[in-house]
């Protein structure tokens, strides 16, 4: 029986924006499982409730249900053993920690200006409202004062990409010769920008873009969905 | 036959300051091996040049010399495997490196301010011109520029610890249950600071304060060497 993922949908029900469900889905094809994925919007509370949580990623594995990017990747990791790694053991686990930290707290804050009024352009318009809204309450200023002067503001968001550069300058992927979850955590939020944005963040040919172009080519699922090309 | 580390060395012999020299001596100590290390100063270039290049950590392991930490860490992994790991595997080792990544281009520039008028205070009198001279070149400022106003950027300081405290909430090292080559990578920052630095950097009863507590209380090399208990 094939897994089950709850996955963040724009108004395309095809274009799918969430990085942290896009580290799910390379985590899935990492492990060769077949995955149905439901579209899910922001204001679909009442379909996930099932999960005890009001956010996706959300994956039903026959009778269990897993809610949050890590948690879904241990449990991947831990039910289907015989599979190639994501972690490659306790100690690649641990480290990969660090990573998602980096992630969720440097990587994504700064893209997100980036990208900000390109994913409200690309909401269903069911969940325009809640977005604008539950936003800007935590931002304390309009997406569009957010989103502005980006431009001028994409330097910056090189300068972050720091301690990538240095990693990708010595080996091919984060998690070494190949690919795994520790790429696929900072990959996610490249494909959240892919997902809805025209805005070209990366320089071409710098190592950070380059890795970017290695993880695409080896997952169809993530070269092939609706996004742009950049 | 023990191990030979040329050791960066303050006016002190006894106090060792460089961070990437504290990485080797924990990693040395994870595998439980004996060191002799030799006090080093910056201006004594000609006695590791038989390294082929001029800067600490140079390791000595009978016939083969071994210069900078990664590829010292690299080194005892791989002549000793039987001993405890420094990496946990491929995908570990793979993963450390963005580790190192982090703290050589965000946690030491950061750090470095604080703490330079207190390495310069330390230094042996024959490296302070070298030191001041090239620090100064790179730096585009005196060492005094630099470091002035401390108390005013410590709060920016902190805040580049993001991806440290989010990582040490749930989980007690980096590597895990217990420390490895990924804690001691940033811990070396931590211990050039506590070298030659009075100045108070962490906040009591913080995630990373506390693990830096618990990897001090590992290693009586580390807690016992000269320096500042802040």
């Amino acid at each position: 029986m094939s897994l089950i993922l709850y996955d963040l949908a724009a108004a395309d029900p095809e274009r799918r924006f969430s990085p942290y469900c896009w580290r799910v889905r390379l985590a899935i094809e990492h492990k060769g499982l077949q995955v149905e994925t439901i579209p899910w919007r922001f204001t679909d509370k009442p379909l996930i409730a099932f999960s005890g949580q009001g956010r996706v990623p959300v994956l039903v594995n026959s009778e269990t249900t897993v809610a949050g990017s890590w948690k879904i990747a241990n449990h991947l990791e831990q039910e289907y053993p015989e599979r190639p790694s994501l972690f490659g053991g306790a100690s690649g686990e641990a480290l990969a920690r660090f990573i998602e930290g980096w992630s969720d707290t440097v990587l994504m804050p700064a893209m997100m200006p980036l990208i900000i009024t390109d994913i409200f352009a690309h909401l269903h318009e069911k969940d325009r409202e809640y977005f604008r809204s539950s936003r800007e309450q935590r931002l304390g200023m309009t997406l569009e004062q957010v989103g502005a002067h980006r431009e001028n503001r994409v330097d910056d968001f090189r300068r972050i990409l720091g301690p990538l550069r240095a990693t990708l300058k010595t080996q091919q992927f984060l998690g070494g010769d190949a690919p795994n979850y520790g790429d696929y955590i900072p990959f996610g939020a490249f494909m959240w920008a892919r997902s809805v944005s025209p805005f070209k963040m990366l320089e071409n040919d710098n190592p950070v873009s380059m890795w970017r172009s290695r993880v695409l080519e080896r997952f169809d699922v993530a070269r092939n969905a609706p996004g742009y090309d950049t």
